[in-house]
């Protein structure tokens, strides 16, 4: 769902992208997103292309051929990034969980300081799994070895805390329809003084994508406003203004809101007997992955919920297909009415494909909003 | 100018990526760009980039590491396919010719049969100079050879003919905001069956990027409708209505407007003193470049423009710098009305900085209008 003033919007007239206006929107952008990544870097920009551009971005810059590329698995995007590795050229080294766990921070350390890898990269927010992976451990074990990390912010940006400076992260993307409440079409993407400083200093060979170049787009959203590429401007309008939405609620009372809606939603999951395939502590704040119930079909209650109320949940896919549902609760629908709405026709659903629920779910919930507990 | 109801379609509620309604815009927008395009082709698409997101899906998948890639050498965007090429590791070979001039089909030829390429690249449109060039001789030799070609027809995609089936070219991009009328955000792409059979069955080694593959494009575009990449929706809306604006026209009308228009323009520029930078018959039909007359500053005749009207012309660079205005007649502003009112402003404009206009350029533009003259 996004906000209708962001539609409104993008029916502005566009202006040039050598425009000192376009040039306002993207420091004020840049500004908006620093907040939202919990950083101080200079160089924070929208990439003229959806969340796969960015974590295309991140690795064709950040990963050079023939160097060594650890990536943390567990799940789909992972996997993503392992095939960008490989396209880079780089060993690739896989540190597996099955979908849906994450590491301990020994875990990490110990993976980082056996391998000794030039770049790591991890899914801090995985949109196929609901999970959330701290990177602290893995910052500091990569640090040590003078390894840069990347990390994948595509679910969460907006909507839970990412900590970047805090985290240690070097490199961070998104996208702007998920968590930042925008259509698709750009994708935040901020890099840390050291990971800049390595990729003029340090990098060996020329980067392999002149669209995707940090350094071109360093000279075009920088001090030397030197074109580019022609960005679509629109989409520059849309993304400013559903920052202006986050700043105007406040960002600490958004994440707040999220993780409210969310802790009520499991609450009342858990209160009928089903299970959430995430352990507590690893849960995304705005994608719950409820696991789905012996003999019960996900198509089935999808249906149910499309054709009667417009409410559309994802199934899951890869290791998960057929074991969860992803739910999106998120933006403008991050609300006690919307959430409540949606658990009471979940559970509907569910039991009309013979789910036996057990009562109570919709007291849960209400009673998490009673305590506005964490 | 982007056309009211193209920035009205922008602001309509989207729909998922996988949403059977995003796969009937997407539909229906191929049919349209095969329209523009001149080709039956299969594979077209929008790239979910701006037009140099475009040159590097051209380029990343169609000129292979190791391979000899011969570029067409006379303005700024060939330099960039140059750039490109060399990032894919290829073996480069430029031929040149000063910006703005183009080449004779027997220099064409020669080149080629000469050099015996893997891959040629020329611009079709050259936005830095203004200046057509044909690829029909091109295409011919490119093929005796066994090369694929690349067009870049950015600047004239939706203004003037590509003829892409009819010219023999086997890779084609452009973008959105320009002869398509819509703000930037998407390139338009094509693949000849030819140059996909050589993707898929003869390229040695793998793609080097994932967002612009063009075999995963052709499972989520094509049949499959197999997840790519997140396409923004809302662009694909201004698309969709941009090019039903184009239909409702019909392009043959809307190529001879602009022509016609072109025409107009140009005969004033002439009738007032002043020539034109690109040889006639190499003209485009949506962009002129007028000489600047000795001793006129061309800043001071844009600022000129800007302060009095809002009319926004651009100077020349790189090689032209200096040298040349580029004027660009398109779309909603390519009107019998428009036209006048530009070369009258322009020549009150190079008057106030002391050219010495000769009278009747305004009634030399009117006649072109009465002959309807091509």
């Amino acid at each position: 769902m996004v906000e209708p003033r962001v539609y409104d919007a993008m029916s502005k007239p566009i202006v040039g992208h050598l425009d000192p206006f376009f040039f306002e929107i993207t420091q004020a952008v840049k500004t908006g997103l620093n907040t939202c990544f919990g950083t101080a870097n200079e160089f924070t920009v929208a990439m003229s292309a959806t969340g796969s551009g960015g974590m295309e971005t991140a690795v064709a810059n950040f990963v050079e051929p023939g160097s060594k590329f650890l990536v943390f698995a567990s799940g789909y995007f992972c996997d993503r990034l392992i095939d960008m590795g490989k396209r880079q050229r780089a060993t690739v080294i896989q540190i597996d969980k099955p979908w849906g766990e994450t590491w301990t921070p020994e875990e990490m350390r110990e993976a980082i300081l056996r391998e000794k890898p030039n770049t790591v990269a991890y899914v801090a927010a995985e949109t196929s799994t609901g999970c959330w992976t701290d990177g602290k451990a893995i910052c500091e074990a990569a640090h040590e070895v003078g390894a840069l990390v990347i990390a994948d912010c595509v679910t969460a940006l907006g909507s839970m805390p990412i900590e970047f400076d805090k985290t240690g992260i070097d490199v961070a993307y998104s996208c702007s329809q998920k968590g930042l409440g925008c259509p698709p079409g750009l994708s935040p993407f901020t890099v840390s003084p050291r990971a800049l400083e390595w990729l003029t200093k340090e990098r060996k060979s020329q980067i392999p994508t002149w669209y995707f170049d940090i350094k071109l787009l360093a000279e075009y959203f920088g001090g030397a406003k030197r074109y580019h590429h022609t960005a679509p401007i629109s989409m520059f309008y849309a993304l400013h203004e559903g920052l202006t939405v986050i700043a105007e609620e406040g960002l600490e009372n958004r994440f707040a809101r999220h993780r409210l809606n969310r802790n009520a939603f499991v609450a009342g999951i858990e209160a009928m007997g089903m299970e959430m395939h995430v352990h507590r502590g690893h849960q995304l704040w705005n994608l719950m992955t409820p696991k789905l119930p012996e003999g019960i079909s996900d198509m089935a209650v999808r249906k149910h919920l499309m054709d009667n109320y417009g409410i559309d949940i994802a199934g899951g896919f890869g290791q998960l297909t057929g074991k969860v549902f992803r739910i999106g609760i998120m933006g403008v629908l991050a609300t006690k009415r919307d959430t409540l709405f949606l658990l009471e026709k979940f559970e509907e659903a569910l039991r009309a494909q013979g789910f036996k629920a057990k009562d109570g779910a919709m007291a849960a919930a209400e009673a998490m909003y009673a305590t506005s507990g964490s």
